[in-house]
């Protein structure tokens, strides 16, 4: 079969227009894909996986999580994670980790890293559930951290989680994560992430959103964070583009379930949100092949099919 | 979990605009999806996934092939599914079959079946590999076909295969797919179903096709069948339904793989289809429980976990 990967279907339309403007693709599966496995990957799978995705072009990777290790064992190796890619030669600007507060930061001066990301939740219930504070109280807890950031010249990602939906109010007024975001962004973030958590979001409050949004916030601070657990991320990626968004959070091979939803899918896919972009002509700086040797890397880590469908597709003639 | 599945977000915006116009959903999975299965689905079976997906709403079910058994023996029972079906309500409006050939029209007029659908290719390579004629040896043997269906009443819908890529020639020149779709329309179909055969579209193609058709065609006689081989369909339905598109073809929990991309997916899932337009406002006509009903009816059938997202998300709060 010929290649149809990223070909444009009429090169006539390919070369007479001005190529749409490129995007930013966000890997966060080496974290975010990664904490809620049972299994714990070797550190140097870890790090062999990461370095593929860095070495694929990926604008930013998530490496992993400096949070209490009880809270997340699978990436209780964060130090040694971070150390084991002292070396690479794209860390400063690639590499970035969660670090949500001071104790982890202070494992962060130990490494290369420029970049951390905090979070926080657009619903007063997922923030409660998740960080056993309320959103007022989240905010002072924030704040040293910011300050130490910019002492020490971190750039800090913010991620807002539930935006679409949460799981124990329903639906969540676009003010509240407004308030939240231009909050965050108020304290120093250079960036918000806005995260469909659940998964439930469709294309049409995606421009809801992103009107309320933007009537506060540059777009160019806004990141998309989509869940494809009912199949709409890409859609939901694309009204984003649309809407002027050009930065987009993925995890590879699509690592990563929904905890409220055993079986179901959790992120986005790396490989089908390059895809996508890439064939519609729009440059995400990613090499397709090599991103796709990490989703089957990331498959053989965790010894089963993971849920990117590109993947599954790109990777079909290739020998195991 | 309060229901999120097709609330929406602001009950203000959604009571104070008029709604987005409806679309028609035509359910494929009982045909396309199952014509490729190795395991022989009884009789029985069918029939009762059938009623199921007719009772959920949707606007038409291609519920067999009437084509030669030896060609496609998972559907060598057309006739007696046909049969066992003679007494649902909705049978002459939502009831349709594949219907190639005059003997296969002949098995037809045993059933109270009031429409059947023809297939071609936008490529002339994949028409010769998959039907062994080149195009314009195609239209001539369809005629009679055509003839015969307006001389009973019969509504005929054409399909149009890998139109956004073919497996064997790549890029397909949209020209080449509108004379296609304008020759069977002339012919007398009322509609023409334009396929991504192999899951390779995207969104600005979706556009680009969509242009091309139009100029010679009304987008009333146009609807799309996409695949969700890299996860693209729904991004692409997006496209097509803000380019005016209002018929989308689907299969019950994705049912139907990718026949060049072994383990890949294919079709894409009807419940990820109805889940984003019901959410975003969109009518589909369709009960999105009843439809999550018969994904799981067919995933017990198959006797494993199908590809539909959508299914996997609304059916984890349910006893199995």
């Amino acid at each position: 079969m010929p290649s149809l990967k990223t070909q444009p279907v009429s090169s006539a339309a390919a070369s007479s227009a001005a190529p749409p403007p490129a995007v930013r693709v966000y890997e966060v599966g080496p974290r975010d894909g990664l904490q809620n496995e049972q299994a714990f990957i070797p550190t140097e799978d870890k790090i062999t996986l990461i370095e593929t995705l860095a070495d694929a072009g990926l604008a930013r990777v998530e490496i992993t999580s400096f949070v209490n290790p009880r809270w997340i064992p699978a990436l209780a190796d964060a130090d040694r994670v971070a150390a084991g890619l002292a070396h690479h030669p794209r860390y400063a600007e690639a590499f970035t980790a969660l670090c949500p507060n001071l104790k982890g930061l202070s494992r962060v001066d130990d490494t290369p890293l420029r970049e951390v990301a905090v979070f926080m939740s657009a619903s007063e219930s997922h923030n409660k559930r998740n960080i056993n504070k309320s959103r007022d109280e989240t905010y002072p807890k924030f704040e040293p951290v910011f300050a130490a950031c910019a002492e020490r010249g971190l750039r800090v990602r913010a991620y807002v989680s539930v935006v679409w939906g949460c799981p124990y109010e329903g639906a969540v007024d676009p003010a509240e994560a407004v308030d939240v975001a231009e909050r965050l962004l108020a304290m120093g973030a250079y960036e918000v992430s806005l995260g469909d958590t659940i998964g439930v979001g469709d294309p049409a409050q995606t421009h809801r959103i992103l009107d309320a949004m933007t009537a506060r916030i540059p777009i160019e601070k806004l990141a998309l964070h989509m869940h494809d657990t009912r199949g709409t991320a890409l859609a939901n990626c694309l009204a984003g583009y649309e809407h002027g968004v050009r930065t987009f959070d993925a995890s590879v091979a699509g690592l990563g379930g929904c905890p409220y939803a055993p079986g179901a899918s959790g992120n986005l896919a790396t490989e089908d949100l390059v895809y996508m972009f890439e064939r519609m002509g729009v440059s995400t700086g990613v090499d397709l092949d090599r991103l796709v040797d990490a989703g089957l890397l990331a498959q053989r880590l965790l010894g089963r099919t993971l849920p990117g469908r590109a993947l599954q597709a790109l990777s079909a003639g290739r020998t195991p």
